[in-house]
């Protein structure tokens, strides 16, 4: 990521390497903690697992998380977030106007990134599947990302649907990530699938796993409810509140979601309905669920192979 | 580009095929006169012109106009456009989050497209070096929107920055258009790289010529200054008089263009300056000068293939 970005002088560059965290405003650098980069683990790991040299699957994995980021910068501008990971977010600023061209760059390099698998002697056919791979899966995310957005504005959705826009929105860069790991290690249909359904069915659960955080935030509890719950956001355990409540919880719910804006006041409320309904125990086995197909789409690959999937799967839904 | 698109159900299509034309809001079908396709004809012209058959290009014509769709919509967001061809831009219709949305989901469709250059027959080397093309000449135009939107911020801008500029912003795109034509007809390098030459210019003089429309209107003059003028976009002509006025004339523009708010009465005087700087001798021979390198550019083709992107140049410098 830093070859192809840190290399360019224009400023435009200067607020990716912001985002993606090595850079100040300035264009300084920054020596910060690297936030984990699921997706291109992700697809490291699926290379390597599969019996390939991690090195040839380096630009799969850059082009993942390059679209990673490119769906961050862009989603800040969506949702108006001023922060990302304790700094201000690139439309906070740049503005929005400038915030969409960087994103739009990095969605570029992202395709630059992946066009140089046959400079790391991929396949001529693996390397022409994974443009492929990478382009439907792209597609895939802006469709979970506009039913994201429509669901905002409707009081309820269902468990099922979801489902479906997890598996587009999260799913899909998953799945695509592990993929391209296993075409980067020449493996054949079977394993390509395999790690396919793999990444997918772990973005659902990681998913899931987030969604509940912002909930009941992490092991260690969290003091205040995160922005997305209060955003009116279709939380997976709201989701499963609004599905199962019956006329008077229904009611309940409603005389908070109806509001037009929510505060902290309004959390507790929502918590304890939560716990009626036993949300905690629904998300944890779908978490535990997603992670079985998960584990179960491993199984494609030599044992050692699905071990190492296997920890990367755990460390992923701990992180 | 009705292939690509119309086929697809989700709601997510329906505002692709809005902005392009085919549909009214409720995705009912329309059948207004199309607007002109410059890119992806500049691409077939190409192509025909070196000795292609333009079936083969009509995958790269489709994906530069899908990318001119893309930008457009996000054009539309950052500059804050209510108005695009006579109807509501797309993020006024639908809000700019869903904007955005749609604009990245059309690039994603764009590299759709391309990537079916094999099917028809192109040949390995070339369909790879035709991705390469694309994404890089996408990246270059986010570069030149980059700038454009910098340029805004300030007062004044050179004729030589305002060039470098155009030659990004609208000139990449034009000379990848032809580039890929001629790629898909199997042209050697001197013609794919003529046609690259040929396209950059012709975008730069099509980028002059149309901020001169805006300023001036077309054959039958206009009633009313182009919003750009009024947002005080850094076009060619206003580039012009800031560089050539002398203190005194840069202190009448100044008065003027330090206003936070132009409004139509402040037209007459920029006018009046305009004139008195003779921009429109000079906008006038800038759009020769481009559209004579682009001539000779083409002149590495076969006279009958000159000659026809010949036709086609004017066309465009004239529409």
């Amino acid at each position: 990521m830093q070859a192809l970005i840190g290399a360019r002088e224009m400023p435009l560059y200067r607020m990716m390497g912001y985002h993606i965290g090595w850079e100040d405003r300035q264009g300084n650098p920054m020596s910060n903690e690297p936030p984990m980069r699921h997706r291109g683990v992700a697809c490291l790991t699926a290379c390597s697992a599969a019996g390939g040299d991690v090195e040839a699957a380096v630009p799969a994995a850059t082009a993942v998380e390059l679209i990673e980021s490119f769906c961050q910068i862009h989603d800040d501008v969506q949702a108006g977030n001023p922060q990302r990971d304790g700094r201000d977010s690139v439309w906070w600023a740049w503005g929005p106007a400038q915030a969409i061209n960087a994103g739009d760059g990095l969605y570029a390099l992202a395709r630059t990134a992946i066009l140089q698998l046959r400079e790391r002697g991929v396949e001529p056919a693996a390397a022409f599947s994974s443009l492929q791979v990478l382009d439907s899966a792209s597609l895939e995310v802006f469709e979970g990302r506009f039913e994201d957005l429509e669901a905002q504005e409707r009081i309820n959705l269902s468990a099922d649907a979801w489902l479906g826009m997890a598996g587009r929105k999260t799913g899909a860069l998953f799945g695509c990530a592990m993929k391209l790991g296993a075409l980067a290690a020449s493996a054949d249909d079977s394993v390509t699938d395999g790690m396919a359904t793999c990444g997918r069915s772990l973005g659902i659960a990681f998913q899931a796993r987030d969604e509940m955080r912002q909930v009941w935030g992490g092991p260690g509890g969290q003091d205040a409810a995160a922005p997305d719950v209060l955003n009116k956001k279709k939380l997976i355990p709201i989701v499963h509140a609004f599905e199962e409540a019956n006329l008077h919880t229904k009611r309940r719910l409603g005389d908070i979601y109806f509001k037009r804006v929510l505060g902290q006041e309004d959390v507790p409320a929502i918590l304890t309905i939560l716990d009626e309904l036993g949300a905690r125990d629904y998300c944890e086995s779908l978490v535990q669920r997603h992670r079985t197909e998960a584990l179960d789409a491993a199984s494609v690959l030599p044992a050692e192979g699905a071990a190492t999937v296997g920890v990367f799967i755990d460390t992923v839904l701990k992180s």
